[in-house]
C-alpha cells in the first residue's frame, strides 16, 4: 500500500477503467472497485498486482491481491476470486494501472515568495517555482513545470513543457526539451574537463563553449552530471534516462532512448546510436562510436568502436561470448591443482 | 593539533577522567591535564595520541605525545615521561578521548529566519534549522536535530531525535530513525530507476510507491543516493553506514551495522544481511541476496547469492582464495615467455 | 559557434593579437579580424580553430575556417584563404585565442540581499555573493570571487582571491588557496569515513578533526567529494585538478598538477607525488604511495606502491606491458578451442 503521506490516490477506480488503461482483457464485473496497487506478496483484496517475471510465477497461488496484471500464458494460476488482466504488456499494464490509482504531482501554480527569479526570465503559465529556486537572467521555463526547493536555472537557459526539476539540482549553458526530468542534485551544463599543460608546469583552463541539448522526456539521475561542450555540444536524444551518479563527458552525443544505469560513465567526445544501454559501473573510453542496440556489461570498459546490436563484457570489453568463455577457463586457474 | 576555528574545546581535561572514557589503565599522575589530540608523529606534550596498526608501532619511540591510547603489548614501548592508557580497545577508547577533548557540535535551537518551514511541520525541540533550509507541508522533525544550510525536507517526512542533515542535502518520501547523519549532497528518497518499454519505443515511468526507512543511527555518505521503493520499502539496517558517492537502488534491503565504502553500488531489490562490508567501488547485482557478514573485496562485481561469512572478491566474484590463485597464474601469463 | 545566450564576445580581434596571445607564427595581414572559434568541421570564415590530434589532419583539407592553430608540420595542409597560426603548443595557444574572444565571466561586486552572510564573515573587494549563499561565522573570501547561488560556506572557511565557487556547492573545515574552483554540487571539508567497532556490535564515530587544504589553482569536478583530515589534514597540491564524481578519502595528500578523472577515487592516507594522473573509474587503496607522474590507467585498482614514473593497469594493477601481454592471452582462452 502506498503511503498516503507521500502518494495522493484518486479514489476508488472501477475495474473497467483499470483494464482500459492496462490494455488489458479480463472476465467478471466492471463495475468492481481497487483502491490500490502492491506486490504479489502484499497486496490485498482492492488492490492490483502484476506478474512480469516468471521466476516470480510460483507467488500467483498465495496471493491476496484482488486483480493481477499478467501474460496469457499466466492467467489460469491466479487464485479464484481474483481477476486476470491478460495483457501482452503486463509490465507496462501495470505502471499504467499505478499511475491512474496514484496520479504522479501536479504542478501548484505560482512563484514562491522566496524564489529568486529574475526580471527577465518567463515562466510558463501554470508552473510552479519552489522556494529558493534561482532562476537567471533570459532563462525562458515553459508551461506546466514544477522547479522543487534549491533548484539553481543559470542565465539563458531553455526548459521545455512538463518539466520537472527536483530538489538541490543545477542547471547552466543548456536547452531542455519537454517532460525532461532532473532528479535531485543532477548537475548539467558545467564546464568540461578541459585543459592544456603549459611550458612551466601548470594547466590553463580550454574554455568551454558548447552547450547541453536534453531532447524530449530526457530523464537524468541523482546527483548525475552532464558537462556541455567544449566546440559544440552534447546532446542527450530523446527518451534518453540516467540513473544516480552517471558521469556524461562534454560532446557526448547519444541517440534515442538510451539507458545508463548507476554509476557508469562515457568519455568525452564518444557517440551512441539509438537504444544503446550501459549496465551498472560501465565505463566508455573518449573518441569512439557505439553502434545501435549496443549494450555493455556491468563493470565493462570499453575503448573502441562496437558495431550495432553487439553485446560487450569486461574490462577492456570484448563480446560477451568471448568473456565467458575465457573466464570459465580462468576460474579453472583459481581451482584446478598444480600440474 | 585540531584547529580552533573549526574544533571547539572542552578546555583541559584530567588523565583520570581521559582512562575512564577510554576504557583505559594507566600508571601515574590522574590529575595531570591534557587539551588535544593528535597523530604520534605530531603530537606534544599536551597531546593523547594512539597505536591501533603494529606498523605504525616503530614510531611509539620518537613521538612527543604525553599519552598513548594503546594495546597491552606495546605499553612498553611509550618514551619514558609519556603516559600508556592501556585498552583491549585502543581505537575506540581513541575515538572517545577525541569526543571528550573536541565535543561535536551541538544545535543551537532555533529556525533561521531565511529557512522556509510548512505551517503545519512539526520541529522538535531543540533542533535547529539553519539558514534557508526548507521543510514540506505536515514533515515532523524530532528533538536535538541539526539542518544545515540549504537541506529540503519533502512534505511527509519523518525525522528521529538527534539526526544530522548537513548542508545541500535532500529527503522526501522517507522515514529517518534517531542519530541518522546525512552528509553533504546526500539523496534520500528520489524516484528509484524503474520504466517500461512501449510498442512505438518510448519509456513509461513505473510509479515508484514506496518509501526510504533508515534505521537508527544510519549515516549517509556525501552526494550518495538511496532510491526510494518501487512497491514496498527500501530499508537500511540500524547502525549501517555508506560512504561517499554510494548508490543504493529501489528496494534494496540490508541488515544491521552493514557498511559500504565509497563508489560501491547495490542494484534493486538485493537483500544485505547483518554486518555486510562492501569495499570501494564494489557493484552487487539486483535481486540477490549476501549473508551476513559477507565481505565483498574493492572493484568486486557480485552477480550471485553469496552464503554467509564468505569473502568474495573480482568482477565477476568468486571466492577470496580462489581469485587470488587464478589472479597469480594469470600474471604469469603477463611475465612468462612464450613457449 | 559559442550561443551569445550562454558566452559573451570580446567582438572581433585582430589577427595580429590572435596571433601573439597564441604565441603563433603567421604570415599574411594582421589586421584581418575574427570573431569567434570552432572546430574544423563547424568553423566558418571569421573563425579560428586547431588541429592537435593527428587523427583529424584530413579534416584540415575542407575546413572552411579562416585561420587554424597547429604545429609547423601540418602549415602546408592549410587550405588557401586560410592563415595557418604555428605554434609548438597548438592546444594550449588555441585556449588562449578562445580565452581572448569569449572571456571568461567576471564577478559583478556585491551580496545579494537573499543571500546570508554571517555578521563576521569578510567578503573580499569586487567579490560576488549569489542569490541563497550562506556563509558562516568568521569565514573569510578573498576578492574577486564568485560565488553562485547556493553555496554553502562553513564556519571559519577561508577562501583565496579570484575564486570560482559553483551553484549548490559546499565546503567546510578548509582553506582554498588563490584561484580555486568547485564545480556544481562539488564537497568539501566533511567528515570522513571514520569509526570503531564496539564490543556489542555498533559503531562510533572517530571525530574527524583535520581540515581539507586546496593548494593554489585547485580544481573539483561536479559533485566530487574530499574529506577532511581524521588527524591532520587532506592536501591537494596547486594545479590538481579533479574531474566529476570523484572520491577523495581522508588524509590523503596529492603533490602538484595531479589530475583525477570522471569517477575515480582515491582511499583514506594515500599520497601521490607530483604530476600523477588517475584515468576515468580508476580505484586506489588507503595507506599507499604513487611517486611522481605514475599513471594509472582506466578502472585499475592500485592496490600497493608505485614507484615513480611507472604506468600501471588492471585491477589489481600491474606494469602496463604486462597487462596487455597476459590480457592478449586471455583473450586467446576465450577464442580458441577445446585441446
Amino acid at each position: 500500500m502506498a503511503d498516503p503521506r507521500f502518494f495522493s490516490s484518486s479514489g476508488p477506480q472501477r475495474l473497467a477503467d483499470i483494464a482500459a488503461v492496462a490494455g488489458a482483457q479480463f472476465e467478471g464485473d466492471g463495475e468492481r472497485r481497487f483502491t490500490g496497487v502492491a506486490s504479489l506478496q502484499s497486496a490485498g483484496p482492492d488492490d492490483v498486482s502484476f506478474l512480469d517475471n516468471r521466476r516470480y510465477a510460483p507467488l500467483l497461488a498465495e496471493t491476496r491481491a484482488g486483480a493481477v496484471v499478467l501474460a496469457k500464458a499466466f492467467a489460469g494460476q491466479v487464485p479464484s476470486g481474483a481477476v486476470a488482466l491478460v495483457t501482452a504488456q503486463p509490465y507496462l499494464g501495470f505502471a499504467r494501472v499505478a499511475a491512474l490509482l496514484h496520479p504522479p504531482v501536479q504542478p501548484r501554480p505560482g512563484i514562491h515568495p522566496s524564489a529568486v527569479v529574475a526580471p527577465d526570465a518567463l515562466v510558463g503559465e501554470g508552473t510552479e517555482i519552489g522556494p529558493c529556486v534561482v532562476i537567471g537572467a533570459g532563462a525562458r521555463i515553459g508551461a506546466g513545470c514544477i522547479l522543487h526547493p534549491h533548484v539553481t536555472v543559470g542565465p539563458g537557459v531553455e526548459i521545455g513543457e512538463g518539466c520537472r526539476l527536483h530538489a538541490n539540482s543545477s542547471v547552466s549553458h543548456a536547452i531542455l526539451g519537454r517532460g525532461v526530468v532532473l532528479h535531485p542534485g543532477a548537475r548539467i551544463g558545467q564546464e568540461g574537463f578541459g585543459f592544456a599543460p603549459t611550458p612551466d608546469g601548470r594547466f590553463e583552463t580550454m574554455p568551454q563553449l558548447g552547450r547541453v541539448l536534453l531532447g524530449d522526456f530526457v530523464e537524468v539521475g541523482a546527483n548525475s552530471c552532464v558537462d556541455r561542450g567544449s566546440q559544440g555540444d552534447t546532446i542527450l536524444g530523446p527518451g534518453t534516462r540516467l540513473d544516480n551518479l552517471v558521469q556524461i563527458g562534454h560532446n557526448v552525443q547519444t541517440g534515442r532512448g538510451c539507458v545508463v544505469v548507476g554509476q557508469a560513465g562515457i568519455a568525452g567526445s564518444t557517440t551512441l546510436g539509438d537504444y544503446v544501454t550501459l549496465a551498472a559501473q560501465a565505463g566508455v573510453a573518449g573518441h569512439i562510436t557505439l553502434g545501435t542496440q549496443v549494450r555493455v556489461g556491468a563493470q565493462a570498459g570499453v575503448m573502441h568502436d562496437v558495431p550495432p546490436k553487439l553485446d560487450v563484457i569486461g574490462s577492456p570489453s570484448m563480446p560477451v561470448r568471448e568473456f565467458w568463455r575465457a573466464m570459465a577457463r580462468w576460474r579453472k586457474l583459481g581451482t584446478e591443482r598444480d600440474g
